[in-house]
């Protein structure tokens, strides 16, 4: 089964809370050892790391490798330090791509480089990085060390890819899910697959909660591509029409491209190869993407990736953890339908 | 004893050679694993990586990690890839410093920012970054992690202190070398450090390899600050009074700023703190520099580290690589003197 329906904007919709609920009490760990370990006695590293730690993500990635962890029975401390490493490198990561965005806003707050410059923004965000690799080595799990130290590289590789395609239109589908599979997809990988390695069980439960981390990320990413054409600003935390002001090539615009007359594509090169991107532009993107349903077949591509991130999960045995886990893949798709 | 002097241009100096010679059959192997790992089918990371690594760096800290493995017996293959790593993480930090300093040449090159962008500097180093610790997690050794990732973490803290003093004449001598303990001292203990570690060898090894790298990393330091105001760029791979023109606080600054009158306290506040920093300007630097012996001081402090670095090693039994890292002090401070 897809998604639940949101019908009369009552809360049947399928929720995060199950997730919260069960790692409430590790996430209390997690958020005093965020603060404890992005402390400095250089002031600037913890007051610019929390202006960014504290502004309201919804730290779905470390809740998974949580309950990735309760699943198969983990009962020491580790994954409460492993957690904190994905969120730090999480962290690290936005920083980063703030400064090679150039964005201004991000959670409907002034990005850290707004504040205190692109400097500061590259060096705390490798020290959050720096961070994140000593609290793995106290974990002391090489195998955990290994899938995040690989996802560093990865998740690197596929922003500087991105670079790459950067305003080409010509970028082809898969060629841009190469890029999020990296950018995006390798983090939740990542954060998953470390929960049944430090409770220690078999290859097969390693290899299901990496394709369920992988699969979710892409579904997540094309999610966030597709609000940044629709939501509003407010659900967003970010403003509508980033991705199309700074040139982005993401997903809707790569099929309104493809599926479009001449003359259209000639206001896609227009747009988002000569940044011809004000408003009106934006409205126009937004009516082509209606006129060839880009924004609804994003949305079926994502649900295509949820169904095998379900189905990742399925033969592992039931359990609140399995339950929660994989309610927070309609979670993630119900966000934008 | 401290320096050989070099008298009538005869090749009496303290010389990296023995160093060289003794690790040559594993650099080879070193330079091999670079060109492998910062290898990568996007294209743009070999080349922005090869631009930097090829441009005739010394290799100073990777040597050294290889001498000091083999000082102890090391007979594996651990101390390649360490080694590797620790020339990467140099790498990164070089990537992202070039793009923090807005610098335009490193090594009497282009700096890769000027070639390829900011943003893909800030990129590729966050890939090296990240291959450093894949190939650290190969070795296996958590001891050896630990002091590597601790040192990414104090090289970011480093450099972000740096940016707090940044234009600050008041900056106190000691404040200053606690931003160059950090930013590049760390690195240089690590890499010392890491040999003993992977050798197996007792505590008081572990400690004197640390604080051999701890004290050549502040004279090394010391001596690059003093040959931004005196070296030729030929010499240097750069251009002199770069520190100057980036207004950066480095000790030859801090002491003539601090020994100077009141109006010369004036003319450094213009300058550093201001921007007025033209060739004009660099001449009275330099001539209050010679007033106030601010260079002498402070290669009299690079050798002070120095001999601190040589009595570390002292007290260890008799070896080649004992007698090259120890030539590696006089080398580095001759290289100014």
């Amino acid at each position: 089964m897809g998604v639940v329906l949101n019908m009369d904007g009552k809360r049947n919709m399928a929720s995060v809370e199950p997730l919260i609920a069960l790692t409430q009490e590790e996430m209390g760990k997690v958020n005093e050892l965020i603060l404890s370990k992005a402390g400095s006695d250089v002031e600037l590293i913890p007051t610019l790391a929390n202006h960014l730690i504290s502004s309201g993500g919804k730290r779905l990635r470390p809740m998974i490798t949580i309950a990735a962890a309760q699943m198969f029975g983990y009962s020491g401390e580790g994954h409460v330090r492993l957690a904190t490493s994905v969120e730090f490198m999480h962290t690290a990561t936005l920083l980063h791509d703030d400064v090679v965005d150039e964005s201004d806003l991000r959670r409907g707050k002034k990005t850290a480089r707004m504040i205190w410059g692109n400097q500061a923004s590259v060096l705390v965000g490798d020290y959050l990085l720096g961070q994140a690799f000593r609290m793995m080595v106290d974990v002391g799990s090489l195998d955990a060390l290994d899938v995040l130290a690989s996802a560093a590289a990865v998740i690197a590789e596929g922003e500087v890819m991105q670079l790459d395609v950067a305003k080409n239109l010509e970028t082809t589908e898969d060629e841009y899910l190469q890029v999020i599979k990296a950018k995006t997809a390798a983090l939740f990988s990542a954060a998953a697959e470390v929960g049944p390695i430090i409770a220690g069980v078999s290859k097969n439960e390693r290899a299901a909660l990496k394709s369920y981390g992988t699969n979710l990320g892409l579904a997540f990413q094309l999610v966030d591509d597709a609000l940044d054409y629709g939501g509003s600003a407010k659900d967003l935390g970010k403003n509508v029409g980033d991705d199309f002001r700074e040139g982005k090539i993401t997903l809707p615009v790569i099929l309104s491209y493809r599926r479009g007359s001449e003359e259209e594509r000639k206001f896609w090169k227009h747009a988002i190869e000569e940044g011809a991107s004000d408003d009106a532009a934006l409205e126009t993107a937004k009516s082509l993407m209606t006129k060839y349903n880009a924004i609804g077949d994003t949305i079926a591509r994502a649900r295509h990736f949820g169904e095998i991130a379900r189905d990742a999960l399925a033969p592992l045995k039931s359990s609140p953890q399995k339950a929660a886990l994989t309610e927070v893949i309609d979670f993630c798709i119900s966000r934008v339908t």
